[in-house]
């Protein structure tokens, strides 16, 4: 830790805190508050919807161009090294990429269809700012710390989420990243290229990830339970065990105005049954399952489908749950479309055990954040829990007052966001500072 | 009717039948049976998706281009004087067109999506097949006879069928058709005007429909009562009362991985709720009610929609059941939506009243096909029940074997097409001949 208690000030931007690497020349030295609220108000506009107010961030488009530039230009604007690695994802390095042992901070930039402002890019300008704060107090690295912002985290657009990190992890092989496709039927590689991404180079880089000892990525909650312990920040114990499965009900398309009910073989009401089945089993189990995503041929008003396929997300503290709700939900399904003439296929599209974060990484950050800090299980993925397969990470979480999230309407109040910061600062300088 | 009795040969394309007219010099002598073959072949590959096998000929695409193309051809082919109306329809006039009383017969040319050959293209290419069966027979015209093409029938793309009849007849404004708007926000007159069709001249056309005498549209069964029958052919009594609502459920977005189930409104439970609602009403009175089409915001896999929007299509043999059925549906769905916290807005989006074809045309029709012609309702919208408020209309019905309609699987025996045009023939030599 530097001699500078936190957020008391310190030797500004020409001090003794560059002690590792080229890139800590140009500090500014404004506070990571300060900080924060430039790169906020920059970012803001980019891939934002103006009919919905929503981002509309997805990999591989403009948008998403926009917001990769803008990371670029953070780090240039920092004299931070600056990396793009073979899967897209995106670094920014104070100090040498290679000494190892590296503090890696910061989420990713992309977003669901119509989201908020804050779920990812909270963490990537937080760990900015909080790297501000860090030259601010004059602190003295003693290893490397890097900013990242990994690619297509959402999964938005390919349907398969954290798609940056689980290629470097190796949890996503390139070949099955290859045969992703859009709903314009624009594959991955293709959407890569037309961005100026070479995909023939995508895959695992365990070197890569050699180098880092510890990642810690900030994020905003994406439920209450900061706002009722009252806390503004917290730390993550756990990810919930989830996954994504496809439910295809084939069915027999035909005139609505003149098909007998008798005669119809009718995808749609299936779906329906599912999505109330679904309901019902998150209810009696205590998980979550969820159909957010539908998709209908030929949907026409007067035409009874030929297919609707549902997307089920289905999420719980442990597997052994998981595993009943997700099966209830089956089976249910398989009832009513046995009942209607519905042919059913079911494709698991993607599965993450529960990830628990790195004990001691945990501990260590409990310490530094001090006595009370809140630590909370989540039900929602991150490329923190894709990593923790294959070095020790651990979440801070930032409060959301409303719980809502992946919504126009997701919102952290200003001075959460400045603490979030500037516990990143801390836990930063605690891991990487002499 | 002339000398020669249907299907005994003729006087060939030299015979007497060219009384009105300068459009009769140049008639093929096939048999309206051939005529129809060399044609639906013709047809067959515009507009139809390779994937699918099914069609997709909405209005003012490059597929309906295509089909206006080709109808063009076979009325100059004919030497008939083609026509294209201010609304989009077009018409091909054996005689004089301005002479009044004609007999027109047609249907359309577009297309759900996905949909069948035979809806629509079966009634235009059994009509100019019926003209050139009449030819070979040499009969005498004593009125003009038109084939027609009537634009937009399906609704696919704007959302309301019958465009172009209703815009003809009056049952349309300007104005409203001005705010039809396709899936990727393109309006009518812009689709219009990109297919080189001028839009500002769109509404009622009461000069052209004084023109006509009778109007008989010839379709294929979107049921199975012929074929329970045994008859090839049948004669339209009703078309059902039938219309569209549009059901909005407003939930609010959040993400499916952290938001409690009881912190939800979530608008898709709510809507499956109706669907299975609108099941269950349509069993209860005997009607028909059907969601075929949806559209979800932001329709993302981890997302709670902030927007369903489904459609119902709901049909009956008569207004009192329509108006019970519907009621029922919107009932449940409200208390649904109370219940979850979910706005619902409901629009309707079109309706048309019971038709009854007019009884003299019908009973004509029927003296002129013979004893045992089957008299059947239908629930599906057809243009001739949009133009029987301001014409005679008649409708004859080809069998389906399997009743599947709005689907590649839909189908007709040659056969039994064959016939559709003979007595398409029948009809039209009745009506229009010495």
């Amino acid at each position: 830790m530097s001699t500078d208690a936190p957020g008391t000030g310190g030797t500004g931007g020409t001090g003794g805190a560059r002690a590792v690497g080229p890139a800590a020349t140009s500090a500014p030295a404004a506070t990571g508050g300060d900080s924060f609220h430039t790169m906020w108000a920059d970012l803001l506009p980019l891939g934002r919807d103006k009919s919905s107010g929503g981002y509309r961030r997805y990999a591989w488009t403009a948008a998403d161009a926009d917001c990769r530039a803008w990371f670029r230009a953070q780090a240039k604007a920092r004299g931070l090294t600056y990396e793009l690695d073979r899967n897209g994802n995106q670094w920014a390095w104070q100090g040498d990429p290679l000494a190892g042992d590296a503090v890696v901070i910061g989420s990713h930039l992309d977003s669901v269809p119509d989201g908020g402002a804050f779920d990812g890019p909270l963490g990537v300008v937080s760990s900015f700012a909080a790297l501000d704060e860090l030259r601010r107090r004059g602190a003295e690295f003693t290893r490397p710390v890097a900013v990242t912002n990994f690619g297509d985290e959402e999964g938005a657009r390919f349907g398969l989420a954290c798609v940056g990190s689980r290629l470097a992890a190796g949890q996503l092989t390139p070949q099955k990243a290859y045969g992703l496709r859009d709903g314009d039927g624009i594959t991955l590689p293709q959407a890569m290229e037309a961005a100026g991404h070479d995909p023939s180079t995508l895959g695992a880089d365990p070197e890569r990830l050699a180098r880092i000892g510890a990642f810690v990525e900030l994020h905003v909650e994406q439920g209450r339970a900061l706002d009722i312990t009252a806390n503004p920040v917290g730390l993550a114990s756990a990810i919930w065990p989830h996954g994504r499965w496809r439910y295809d009900f084939h069915g027999e398309a035909n005139h609505a105005g003149t098909t007998r009910l008798a005669d119809r073989r009718d995808p749609m009401v299936t779906y329906a049954e599912t999505v109330l089945a679904a309901r019902a089993q998150a209810e009696f189990t205590g998980a979550l399952a969820t159909f957010g995503k539908v998709s209908v041929e030929p949907n026409g008003v007067n035409a009874i489908p030929s297919l609707v396929r549902g997307w089920l997300d289905s999420r719980a503290a442990d597997q052994d749950t998981l595993d009943e709700v997700v099966a209830g939900i089956e089976a249910a399904a398989r009832q009513g479309a046995a009942r209607a003439g519905i042919d059913l296929r079911i494709v698991r599209e993607s599965f993450t055990p529960v990830v628990e974060f790195a004990h001691a990484l945990r501990d260590e950050l409990a310490r530094l954040l001090g006595p009370g800090i809140p630590v909370l299980g989540t039900g929602a993925g991150h490329d923190a829990g894709i990593l923790s397969a294959s070095v020790p990470t651990a979440m801070l979480f930032v409060r959301n007052p409303t719980g809502v999230s992946h919504s126009p309407a997701e919102y952290a109040a200003e001075d959460d966001c400045v603490a979030g910061v500037l516990a990143l600062a801390d836990v930063t300088e605690g891991l990487a500072c002499a």
